[in-house]
């Protein structure tokens, strides 16, 4: 298995795109991407999708996504891990260009979330839910997060107030990010007071959908000069049951565990040796626990790293450097690729005040479900 | 890049399965599949399916899959082709295997489509043509194939009965199939008689859908003796457009013509060396238009091999040798994987009555879409 690096980048502003349709966004993703590389064309589109056949009545994105950016012939699939699609979808083309397979492609990421009533994309969402189990009793993604909130403030005696630093972080972050859906500074007290949604979690907990889609443009590392690589160093994904009640720990994120250690492994590097670490807070509880179980904080403990500033561009561990789901936005098939998208801009020291200095290892983890797939990638310059 | 065997294969009854849930369904192609390769566990699983999302409400369907099946924790994700998901994912393990990411896969296609009501199911078949050209327009798949047909009859001046062979072939071919959907044996007068749906379409030239799984077990071929071994000699996937009045020449398949191409480049085979090809037959016309791109006939002469018993089982290129989309059925996303069940078996010369005589090379295309994403591999015992 041959390494493979990145080596173009490209993304829309994630936001309500009324006037562009699905095929238009996904097309300029694909284009910034390939100008980003240099490249006019790829031999492979693995492209990261949710809900374009629920919300667009459109299957079969991946070749129309192709076709309409002028990418005649060329393979393309379509990956499907719900809010995780985006990561399986870098896996999937990492894959590819490894085996030898092809010798370029591009992995991206589109969601179209906006041209239809909140009602229909809530119960759009809530298929990553299990159906017969959590659907059926009516639980929307919010309410899952809810139950997982309200449970780890019990079991470890945290208040709602403790949480904000990830919504404050994330929307201080995504000021200086011109793709963020959300430029708008919040406070303590905003997060505090702002509109509740499902006891305990209220609006700031929670990242708002948008329309948008990101590109990556892989190729073998080894056609690439030493130095200023960015390397896909580790991958991997895990699977954990689709419904809550089913896990031993409904607060332990065991996928998020597993894939994370496996990356690591395959990286050569702990969590101490992580410079950035874009973790999926579509929900402030999902980011204590991404943290806790990928080893950066001691079980109940994630929000502890919030409070004490250890997040924050400057920090030990910092998070959602580009504003993260809650403030980037969280076009849920995409975001993965949005997430490395961000870490790639970080590690060529693109991000100006939410600059991670000297940053050379960076981590994304994408979740699909409430944890049911989750992908972790290291990128590391090289 | 290592070669891929098929060690292992299942599959169950394409039916109506109103007394089995989705997961239930998969979860017993995997058992059958895993039992048939002597396993227990595989390291990922790569699920093949086109609308669970919109008729079920559930997506996620790998992990759940998995989780059912009692494969806790291991990497799973599902590709989405459409009709050509099948493939698509059977490419996709492959890749796992073949680049040494993974030691060993599960790829599987499952799909559930009986549970709702016909229109229903029609409106999500039709996500698979281009939603802004045609889907808008009410073109269903019958109609689409309907122009492609109307069209071949014109230009190359066949008859409506001139295409009874495909289905009466593959209905003659499923009586000996016990997964298939339909145990029907039709002549070429029942063919010509059957009820009108979209000229000069009628009932017997359309494949039923129907409820179905199966699955395939994938190993490095170096860890298998030679001589029995069923290798994935070569596998190979274009794109065209998705809406066929952006195509030149909208008779021509083109995306089968190169996948066929590069699968026979991969496998050092031309078409001659084929013992059997399960073609995508969801309509009559698209055997003849697939023979034609794979090149077995010349353009506008596909008909003409069935006319002369050239695709029955003793023939020069038997196609449909289980029942084809035709009978055995059609539960989209899983077809492509029921397709490469169906040569697995050939190879291993366990079909009986329909048994290819020596049949050492198959080859097996699925299509998504009007032909927009076309898979094909090239199976060979050895």
């Amino acid at each position: 298995m041959r390494p493979v690096a990145i080596l173009g980048i490209g993304q829309t502003k994630i936001d309500e795109q009324w006037d562009k349709s699905l095929r238009q966004i996904a097309a300029e993703a694909i284009h910034l991407a390939l100008m980003d590389a240099g490249r006019e064309r790829a031999d492979g589109l693995f492209l990261g999708n949710m809900m374009s056949g629920i919300l667009d009545r459109q299957n079969l994105l991946a070749p129309l996504a192709a076709d309409f950016a002028g990418l005649k012939d060329i393979e393309s699939v379509k990956i499907d891990a719900a809010c995780g699609s985006g990561g399986a979808a870098l896996r999937a083309g990492l894959m590819a260009v490894a085996c030898g397979e092809l010798e370029s492609a591009l992995v991206m990421g589109v969601e179209k979330m906006t041209d239809r009533h909140p009602h229909e994309v809530t119960a759009a969402l809530a298929t990553a839910a299990d159906a017969d189990y959590e659907g059926e009793m009516g639980l929307s993604f919010v309410g899952l997060n809810a139950l997982l909130m309200r449970r780890y403030m019990h079991e470890y005696g945290w208040k709602h107030a403790d949480f904000a630093p990830f919504a404050v972080t994330a929307h201080a972050n995504a000021m200086h990010n011109p793709f963020a859906r959300l430029h708008q500074k919040i406070t303590a007290e905003d997060f505090e007071k702002s509109a509740m949604i499902a006891t305990p979690i209220n609006l700031l907990d929670a990242s708002p959908i948008g329309d948008g889609a990101a590109a990556l443009y892989l190729v073998p590392a080894e056609t690439l000069r030493r130095g200023t690589r960015i390397l896909v160093a580790g991958s991997a994904s895990a699977t954990d049951t689709l419904a809550i009640h089913d896990r031993p720990d409904p607060l332990f994120l065991s996928a998020a565990y597993r894939s994370a250690q496996e990356a690591c492994r395959q990286a050569g590097v702990g969590p101490e040796d992580i410079d950035l670490f874009e973790l999926h807070d579509a929900f402030t509880i999902m980011s204590a626990l991404s943290l806790e179980a990928c080893g950066f904080a001691e079980r109940g403990q994630g929000v502890r790293l919030g409070l004490e500033g250890e997040i924050l561009p400057t920090g030990r561990v910092p998070v959602t450097t580009r504003g993260g789901l809650k403030a980037r936005g969280h076009p849920v098939g995409a975001t993965g690729v949005y997430q490395i998208v961000e870490v790639v801009q970080q590690l060529r020291g693109e991000c100006g005040p939410t600059q991670v200095p000297e940053a050379r290892i960076g981590m994304a983890q994408n979740i699909g479900g409430s944890g049911s797939t989750i992908v972790t990638h290291i990128l590391k310059r090289d």
